[in-house]
């Protein structure tokens, strides 16, 4: 390889949209994670972990013939191979559309069905906005060749365990329950059926989706004329008449206090439509399923209301939703919101073996709900750091590494202070950066007598916060101790500062 | 979005050189990440996740250039921001370089001494092999702002522990040591020093780092005129003279039976040389603290035959490998080799920042070490599936639902088979193909008696195989017991088959 030519030093950036996360953002997504594959397993599903990277052909909703399919996703070409171009090629911007092709290619070899979790960074080429990251984590769960109902109300119980094992409590959550079945006998009952009517019923999908944002007054005038919004932009309505914009309202509005009664209320809704009956004896289904299992309506309600956006679900939708309020960005008080989704989805197999495959699943936005538990202080972005061992003497760094060796030993996160240690305060400085709970410290004096000092630095910080704290008065806070006694002391104090 | 033209179907196919992994490879990997993340964090290093996606500028070593600067990696061009040229971003090919940007980034707010972990997935685009990936799991750990040799010393010590952590036993692995300074140090001996020889330099290098394969007559040649492989393909050798091989075929031969010897012989091969004798002094640091920390040659030792291909390494290197034998793919017994590596790399940060940053880490080849624990069955493919409630009435789904619920919230894992269920054949048969421990069964007449019957899959398993089996002869496969006891009653089973 030559020799590059000087350039211009590199800037020191993360890709715009993209972000670094550090400690305690890491560990406490890695012990949700693994909370959630816990329950996941525990309702027999088994791990799978694709890669990253796909074909854009079996990620499939893109243009055949557009020169870079990379709309929405980041995409790139192979080198060509002796005569033939290469493969497009795109991170995965789902767990699903992976799940897709991987039971496409290995049926023969999976159990049928198969149930399956993964979880693991997803990828959008999509404008960053604030909050908004080209790549995040999803955590998902999929019973692959199930037609029964059974596994949608399976799912969403599930999801109600996960939200509760990761430290949702029961009140603090609602999964919602729907079904596009329903929505396509409404849409039938407001004479929206047929292909040639996909535009509309595209928009009115849209349009319910956004009664959280936009309110009741905002999705009727999207089923209408159209929609100015406050920024003056207008948007287009689907031209449905007053008769057919309230069959729909009515269909959105009809959740009543029990899941019987929206039961009743759909099937009057749905009139004579197969399918719109055959959505409702679903959701019946589901509704007695979740009665069964003690997932009362305080955990799972049926709600008309719910959409879910992507086009490929066919049966059951359902949707999780935090119910405590919080502060937005402008200190507006708002519903948490959605932290969870999923639904039935027949079709996405079938793109690959022409077979309709019936297929249910749940997708976890985990970074949400980190969110979410940081929100009501469920976690805290403080961590305890290790012990430090000082270094007043570098000829014997062979005598602190054995403290440290015997405080790991002892299960202690421990170690030197491997800087360089002429100025001392540094060292403390350091030690407080960490947020250490002990400080060691062993020069001369100390080796020649066989003893070692130590610092409690919880207890010293809260003295310097506050001098005159009674509680405190009688404790030290710094011990010297036999050399024998280290980890005991350390011990001891990392137990009263629990 | 127009709709696709008819095409068609999909490839199902992961693209070439990715694969997936299922269940117990998936597991298995996780808990191996976080048993090793569990000793990074004894050891007080910190957690960092970096998105997979860098700058191609960030990441370095491509030519600026070129119109495509993806050697080895995955690149792409971001689309144009109005005037200016969308950047090329790439997907990381390890875990260091995107912490040099990290760091770069983030100095001011990050402790110093900076101690990191990081793991995870990072991609090569390389010609996919047999067993060559182009998605893998790195495991890293690095020290940035320590000039300290103790830094390195206390990663090989890590090193060791991790390895015990995962289940590789002492003897088994040994963690080698040597540093960049004494090699250089004999090229200076060797007359091989200045930048006019860099070509010479990195062929003896990579010459050396092949000893394994091609034995102590192959390095020769490849350090003299070259050498012809088995296939007939020449490799160009250094060129050396026979004194100047013998300088280095020496110190690649330099290790004695204890540290203390193999430091006295590098100390006459350096002879005079500055930077060869320092190296030396930092190898007998590394042997002390060793020594003190209880690490004792059958752990980890000087052995001046490592190297370490990446060029940017400065001082010490190490590398952990396995000694035991394992029969390849041809059925040739060979030792497993290595799987971990790392050194001291004082430059990366400096790319950025212009100031020397002294670095040091290791990397850990989790895949490699799962591979070993396999070819030492400490690890078995095999894994216990979930208990198994069948469905003999598709009406009492409520009932079979709650039976699952209960096992469940004892912590058993368990499943309602949710295929077809007309065929009970197909019931017990996907049982088997999970590896259910259990099947429940619960038709009419137990309904109506308020019983159900336990089936024992593994011992019927294991009766099938050996139908005389003496042992099992007064061991029942199936009970009936009332509904009340199905928790205990399989939770027994269960622990008879522990």
């Amino acid at each position: 390889m030559a020799k590059p030519k000087k350039t211009p030093r590199p800037k020191a950036e993360a890709p715009k949209g993209f972000r670094d996360y550090f400690g305690a953002e890491v560990t406490q997504r890695a012990e949700m994670l693994r909370k959630i594959a816990g329950v996941y397993h525990r309702y027999g599903f088994d791990a799978l972990e694709s890669s990253g990277v796909e074909t854009v052909e079996a990620l499939g909703k893109f243009l055949p013939d557009v020169d870079r399919p990379n709309e929405g996703v980041f995409a790139w070409q192979e080198d060509a191979d002796a005569d033939k171009p290469g493969d497009w090629l795109a991170l995965r911007y789902d767990l699903t559309a992976p799940l897709a092709r991987v039971y496409a290619q290995h049926r023969n070899d999976l159990p049928t069905p198969y149930r399956r979790y993964a979880m693991g960074p997803v990828w959008r080429n999509e404008k960053p906005g604030p909050g908004r990251f080209r790549q995040f984590y999803q955590c998902d769960a999929d019973t692959v060749g199930a037609p029964s109902v059974a596994a949608d109300a399976e799912i969403c119980a599930m999801l109600a365990d996960c939200l509760e094992e990761v430290g949702i409590e029961r009140g603090d959550y609602i999964v919602r329950v729907n079904n596009r079945k329903v929505l396509n006998g409404v849409m039938e009952v407001a004479g929206l059926a047929g292909d040639e009517k996909a535009a509309e019923r595209g928009i009115v999908l849209r349009a319910i989706d956004k009664l959280d944002r936009l309110g009741l007054d905002g999705v009727r005038a999207l089923l209408g004329a159209g929609r100015k919004d406050d920024s003056g932009d207008f948007t287009d309505g689907a031209g449905l008449t007053e008769t057919q914009a309230d069959v729909v309202m009515g269909f959105m509005q009809a959740k009543r206090d029990t899941g019987a009664e929206t039961v009743a209320r759909l099937r009057d809704l749905v009139g004579g439509s197969t399918v719109g009956l055959q959505g409702v004896e679903e959701l019946e289904t589901i509704a007695d399923l979740m009665a069964a299992g003690g997932y009362g309506p305080d955990r799972v309600e049926i709600d008309p209301s719910v959409v879910r956006g992507l086009g490929y679900y066919t049966g059951p939708v359902f949707e999780a939703e935090l119910t405590f309020e919080i502060k937005d960005d402008k200190g507006r008080v708002r519903n948490f919101g959605s932290v969870a989704g999923g639904g039935r989805y027949d079709d996405l197999v079938k793109r690959f073996t022409g077979q309709e495959v019936p297929a249910t699943g749940v997708s976890i936005g985990v970074d949400r709900l980190l969110a979410a538990l940081h929100a009501k202080r469920r976690l805290t972005s403080d961590t305890i750091g290790p012990v430090v061992v000082t270094v007043m003497d570098k000829a014997r760094m062979a005598d602190y590494q054995a403290m440290v060796a015997e405080l790991r030993q002892a299960g202690i996160r421990a170690e030197v202070y491997l800087g360089n240690p002429k100025n001392f305060g540094n060292q403390l400085k350091y030690a407080d950066r960490r947020n250490s709970p002990v400080a060691v410290i062993a020069g001369g004096d100390e080796f020649d007598s066989g003893m070692v000092q130590i610092k409690d630095l919880i207890l010293g910080a809260k003295i310097a916060e506050n001098a005159t704290l009674e509680e405190w008065k009688d404790r030290p806070s710094q011990y010297e101790v036999p050399r024998v006694d280290l980890v005991a002391k350390v011990r001891e104090i990392l137990e009263l500062n629990r």
